[in-house]
């Protein structure tokens, strides 16, 4: 990132923050040039680089001005979903979702890939062609049944952040989150079980206990402190829930980092109804405060705990490394993960131990971190810029995925086919159901740095939804929605 | 390898095959010499190698005699497991087979693992390096969820060889050959479901099957042409067989390779009783004749086999790049394969493709079948000359495991513990069913080319056979049954 666009992002959350009001004067391009050590052409840079946004206007002879905005746009309120045990469907939209073939014409904003450009990943693949240039039998060889041990040491130093006590005895490396989420509902639940989600939950989840035969209950989840914790002990106390899978540590999709108090009170409540907790922190290293919010796990003082998290958010998918810190089911999770692939891909796992080892993972956190926060008050708002009045947008503690809800009776789905057409992908809102609600919103991903093509997208989607409002509005819709409900 | 000892391997299969039999007399230094164009010394060198491993027999002034050797060992009977479904036990040894750290001073008789140190798989280590220094984006991406593309295309090609008919779009890409199995079996099964298989079998296919609640039927097996396919439709008859696993190719255990004939008449079966088949097809590259010997697939025209394969016997295990191709079970194979991993690692899936097309692999595969045919004939020769009579001994078409079977009152596991103190772990039969039969067997691996290191190992476990033995004759034995069968 050059310069100026540093300088740019940094005002462009001051704007966000609301440090600069709307119609504010901004400092001159002296004092601002003063200020940050930059020159003045920087600064003019920076300041067109937002005329450009349309979140600042010039005044001729009097300097800059932060553009009128629309006010701060609501959050979600508490969620409701359908408070019994479902069956879960919609396979066929998850598939289309996940397996879009990568094109490079096509703007993502419906995946769950986090940035892997950026220079602090670069000595990751010093370490893995290392390995290879080396010849390093372990990565050719079957190894350990736990994974690479190197690399259960190091996470069990991460975990320490996260307030947890682990050694690396208590830690199986999976193939990815999702291999750890599958060994977890596998190892306490059988077919026909039922099992407590946070609502909206990650559609990998949803299908998860879909392909297992299991039900889900959605419990009511609230943009700020998360799943509620009255919703699901009334659940308890109705349905025989199994388990409690949730993420409660930068939530996918809705961003919240549910509070210390939180959490204990939920270990608190798991062992009045003897209930299991499966933990997906997948995305909990990418809060924006540091240090990193606790794990419920680390409240947990009976082993009843699953936690489970990877890499793949933090540094790369495609290394394919996750973990699992099992508490009392180790040697069911243990059978589990034997069965479903034997054992786990050696050479990412010494490559992201190596990396971890050099000191390289720390700073690439804090970089990735500061990206996303910043990304998100640009984000935050062009989304306001370029969608149309009611609508409300989550406000991420961490992580790189937005969640945003439009009036009611609006369809995502239609929306995606309508963006589609234009090269650009959103995950629409009722994958994140098993009783279809959330048709009316969508979630976006911010991974990405800001650049004109992320605009045009933003611009594009917003256009595009003001369209088809306009268009249930008029009447079309209607007959559309009819349909739909059919 | 050098000459004089390549040239002793060949003495040590024409001796192995019977071309020069016990008290024949060798061919002359000089004969030997001029036939394979090797020095004098080369040739005595290589007497020297078969003399020391009691092969031969130098006479005075007449030169080199075969050794007087036992007769043939026989092979085992068709085995007789119990006709009716079973539940699954035994995961703790399963644990303690599989999960042995890798230890220098262990001499791994009992593992699964192909030999990855020759030359001719080299090339593989540049081509994964090379991945790492361009930069490769697939590497850290999610990619696409069927696998890598490039990938599926040479795998298409290279079924062509075992007589399938493949487009890159049938085959998905797994996590070893065991995850193939395991999204194949959940794809069709039930918990509560029967499978049959054959028997003995590999004990991760056991353990895949008990942790899926499901029961087996174990079918008689012939170590010469595999299932029998009467007892098979005996089974059909009497049970609601949901699929069939089976290993037809150079079988793990006992080495043989169903005749197409067979192979053909199974497929009709399964027609008539509307049977899946799931065929595990891991080590069928590695037959020892070439072309290799087709798959049950290959004869399937209605979408019912499910075949699973690796490069993990082929290349490396490590690696964890299997595939599988569900025929009619396509879509729910993925959706199975998504909910478990989500995705495959991108960069060995890369690196395999990558040294396919470039042509590595057929040159490889050719000299590890050769490799391992040799090994074959040594390793052979070795338990002849150091275990006691009364054994059998399966005859591998293919792979690198070899079955013994010891007298019926014969305890493997103890055999496990006793070579276990001289470093040496040995697989015992048991794991390979079930219901507990095959105490009396044992597998040994022989891919790693034979060594002063092998010869001590093999010796070792023949005296400790032949040790346990004696005292089962001797009574102490008989004390030790009775307790094992309390």
């Amino acid at each position: 990132m050059t310069r100026y666009q540093h300088l740019a992002m940094l005002l462009e959350q001051r704007i966000e923050q609301g440090l600069y009001r709307s119609g504010e004067r901004l400092p001159s391009v002296r004092a601002l040039s003063s200020e940050h050590g930059v020159s003045i052409s920087t600064v003019q840079q920076a300041y067109h680089v937002l005329e450009t946004r349309r979140l600042i206007m010039p005044q001729p002879r009097s300097g800059y001005f932060v553009a009128p905005r629309k006010a701060t746009l609501p959050m979600p309120e508490l969620t409701r979903p359908a408070q019994r045990p479902v069956e879960i469907t919609q396979w066929e939209s998850v598939l289309e979702l996940f397996n879009s073939c990568p094109d490079n014409r096509t703007f993502n904003f419906g995946g769950g890939s986090p940035d892997i450009h950026q220079s602090s990943v670069k000595p990751l693949w010093k370490v893995m062609s290392r390995f290879c240039q080396r010849q390093d039998e372990r990565v050719l060889n079957y190894g350990d049944m736990y994974g690479v041990h190197e690399l259960r040491e190091q996470i069990a130093r991460l975990a320490l952040d996260s307030g947890c006590q682990l050694t690396k005895d208590e830690i199986v490396i999976t193939t990815g989150c999702q291999e750890a989420l599958f060994v977890a509902v596998r190892a306490i639940c059988a077919p026909g079980d039922i099992v407590a989600v946070e609502s909206p939950t990650f559609p990998g989840t949803l299908q998860l206990l879909r392909g297992l035969g299991i039900k889900v209950i959605e419990i009511p989840t609230c943009a700020i402190t998360g799943i509620s914790l009255d919703a699901l002990r009334l659940a308890l106390e109705q349905w025989p829930v199994k388990a409690l899978l949730l993420v409660p540590t930068c939530n996918n999709p809705l961003g919240f980092c549910m509070p210390d108090e939180y959490k204990q009170a939920l270990v608190t409540l798991a062992q009045q109804f003897e209930l299991a907790i499966i933990e997906d922190d997948a995305y909990g290293e990418l809060a924006y405060d540091y240090p990193r919010p606790r794990t419920v796990k680390s409240f947990d003082d009976d082993g009843r705990v699953l936690l489970c998290s990877s890499f793949s958010k933090t540094i790369a998918p495609g290394l394919r490394v996750g973990w699992i810190a099992p508490g009392r089911y180790l040697e069911r999770v243990l059978h589990m993960k034997y069965i479903s692939t034997g054992y786990t891909v050696s050479h990412t796992q010494l490559a992201v131990a190596e990396f971890i080892a050099q000191g390289h993972y720390q700073p690439h956190l804090r970089r990735m971190r500061a990206q996303y926060k910043a990304n998100l008050g640009v984000f935050t708002c062009h989304v306001r810029e370029y969608f149309p009045d009611g609508i409300c947008v989550s406000r991420p503690q961490g992580g790189f995925l937005m969640w945003i809800e439009l009036p009611e009776y609006f369809d995502s789905l239609r929306l995606n086919r309508a963006v589609k057409l234009a090269g650009i992908q959103i995950a629409a809102g009722s994958l994140f159901s098993a009783a279809g609600k959330y048709r009316n919103c969508i979630r976006l991903n911010y991974a990405l740095p800001f650049t004109q093509e992320t605009q045009q997208g933003l611009r594009i989607v917003g256009d595009a939804v003001e369209k088809l409002l306009d268009e249930y509005e008029s009447g079309d819709g209607v007959a559309q929605r009819l349909m739909t409900l059919e």
